[in-house]
């Protein structure tokens, strides 16, 4: 099921992968599809969590009662946290630019997709979430009508925003915001892949430091994993995009990719994802596409290999097993799958449970610790990540979190 | 409780009216008050309405299976009415610019009042609704914020949008999107005084052709009444505001007030709402103001005294009660409330059911003759309205909306 919670879902350049799904959707679209059958009315809706029986009630939760409680806040305005659902409501923000494998499908066909998180969000975190998908695709736009959501949400998730501009709107928002702006097919893909190869590599009795990784994809997700591998302290990593290593010297590169040209191989590699992979300890890839088995037959000995494109892994699972310790992948049918269920609510449930302002990498690399402690007892090839239905999960994550905002001075409370 | 769900609401001329007791509520903000207790968290919830039990139920609720529905609603937009939860949804946007007889607090303090709305839709109507609370004012930028929220929700209730800028910005984001755009401070007030009115014609064997109404009040309510009792086919109607009656020869009059003037008033009267009341037949209070003794004994026999003002009516209902044949007030206690809870839920619920593109004048007339129809064998000086709590008021509001969507040609099923 985590199909489409990793990079492609994010990185435009991936449309590719689940095109066919899409497509076979559209052909499968019979109603009797059990698909369709669930979607029918949608699939959340609100409740009220007080009584509304009576005049009684109503005098308290709505008028005369609820204007002291308005005057109140306007008075105070922190206290709009304890009597408003803000600090335990999320804003599903998006486009629908780069949605699932299927590309740029607009606002109203995304919103299956932003329901889907919202349920996510309650299921798994606790979190109230609401589905905004928007008419507008101009970063300006988008930046400012966001902002202008911010006083009655007490986070926002962006979501299936296309690369480039995620990033952008992201850094934007939170810079006018003051609650916590979280572009989850970047960081919660990095969080789960830290997760991950935290526990690898302690199961094989390696540092970070040791290690020499490759990414193969520089869209939102390959993007983020860079920069939370690097804040890890990994060896060195190396980003390839479908020109091959992004390095100082190309003239093709976008401003981000500059930016991970500086701060990434260190070893300063030039030329394809295969010569990238001679002799590297770790393959992750989150491009959608393709790496032969001569390539990966040229990693170190003892190599981890997260092939995590949907549907189709960048080399199969059972392929990649040959020359690998440990394999991960994005699908629920093969072991050690990184999907993002396992990061998402859990950051921000800690992250409103303490009111952050917003979601500092020392809370990215908090989360990911917790999630790997939560197995780190239990590893084994075929077990570096929790299922996505570990209930230890979330309340661990939940508390990482929480306490990280505090550590860093980003808590309200 | 319907104290604020009439006029001064939104009429910021009148926020006096409820100002002791936006003030009362910050001294009276001790945590022991009922209404604090009641708020703490908040008062909704948003809950999965599909199972997220285990993988099966994810790959057809999230990926994969969730792809085929987007795909088919890219193929086919008007699939997202049958998909997704968006016909069944209703935003609930606000500037805080004009809460309850608060006047401006700004959008966070408005959220309490937001949220009590919102559980309202869902408990009489059964309709989904969400809380937002805007932070911009500016007309064009509040008008273009909610165009690009549209493709998320089925209609729009406009709340606490101070006047005249509430007029303007319902009329725009109208033009704008196919969705309902209302604003509930205005015509849920109009349908419900006109369903009174109705009622008390009926009662005493009148036309609504053979009264003269006065309007004290020209803030969003007072325009929405003149609007509907004139479509209605009301006598005469005049609208007075702090300076008296609307009419064309005022050089104070701002461009709404001037419409006003064009439609209203038949008779020609000029100067004070007292010597407007001299012989009416009706007098509608949506001011904030007081009306003397004197002015109201000077009215026809059998007058309505409709005197809505809260928390203070114009005039005392029992002293109204010497010169007149019917009585109705904003209070719950007090006989004939005049409460928009026996208006929008239904409204919104038969236009959703429809998924009609707009709210037409029809349909809010439909709206009020179903209300009044209600109680219509039932009718006593002391009941031309139904009680909030009547079961039966939401289903047939509901069914005569839709069914005047269809009419007027403005339902897509």
């Amino acid at each position: 099921m985590a199909a489409e919670m990793v990079n492609p879902r994010s990185d435009s350049t991936s449309g590719s992968i689940g095109g066919g799904e899409g497509a076979g959707g559209v052909t499968d679209g019979e109603p009797f599809d059990p698909a369709f059958a669930l979607h029918r009315g949608g699939k959340m809706a609100v409740q009220a969590t007080v009584p509304v029986r009576d005049r009684d009630d109503l005098s308290l939760a709505y008028t005369p009662g609820v204007a002291k409680v308005c005057s109140a806040i306007a008075e105070q305005p922190e206290l709009v946290h304890d009597y408003t659902w803000k600090s335990q409501v999320v804003a599903v923000v998006t486009d629908g630019s780069a949605v699932l494998g299927l590309g740029d499908i607009g606002p109203e066909a995304s919103l299956p997709v932003m329901e889907g998180k919202a349920i996510l969000f309650k299921q798994f975190g606790g979190v109230d979430a609401v589905p905004i998908a928007l008419e507008c695709r101009d970063v300006d736009d988008i930046v400012e009508t966001v902002a202008r959501l911010a006083p009655s949400f007490g986070g926002v998730n962006l979501e299936d925003i296309s690369a480039p501009r995620c990033f952008e709107i992201e850094r934007r928002l939170q810079e006018r915001v003051d609650i916590p702006i979280f572009h989850d097919d970047q960081h919660g893909t990095a969080v789960v892949t830290l997760a991950a190869l935290r526990n690898a590599a302690r199961l094989t009795d390696r540092a970070l430091g040791q290690l020499r990784a490759v990414i193969s994809g520089a869209g939102a997700a390959g993007v983020a994993i860079a920069r939370i591998l690097t804040e890890a302290g990994i060896g060195d990593v190396a980003v390839c995009d479908r020109k091959g290593v992004v390095s100082p010297e190309r003239e093709d590169l976008t401003d981000v990719k500059r930016e991970l040209a500086g701060f990434t191989n260190k070893a300063g590699l030039t030329g394809s994802l295969e010569g990238a992979l001679d002799g590297a300890d770790v393959f992750i890839g989150v491009s959608g596409g393709t790496v032969p088995e001569a390539a990966v037959a040229k990693m170190a000995p003892g190599a981890f290999i997260f092939a995590m494109a949907n549907p189709n892994p960048e080399i199969h699972p059972e392929v990649a097993q040959q020359y690998a310790s440990v394999v991960a992948t994005g699908r629920s049918d093969f072991p050690n799958q990184i999907n993002n269920v396992l990061a998402f609510p859990g950051i921000f449930a800690g992250a409103l449970q303490v009111r952050a302002s917003r979601i500092t990498e020392g809370m990215k690399l908090a989360a990911a610790e917790a999630l790997a402690a939560v197995v780190a007892d239990e590893l084994s090839a075929d077990k570096v990540i929790p299922s996505p239905f570990d209930e230890r999960v979330a309340p661990a994550v939940t508390a990482a979190v929480a306490a990280a905002a505090r550590a860093e001075g980003v808590a309200r409370r």
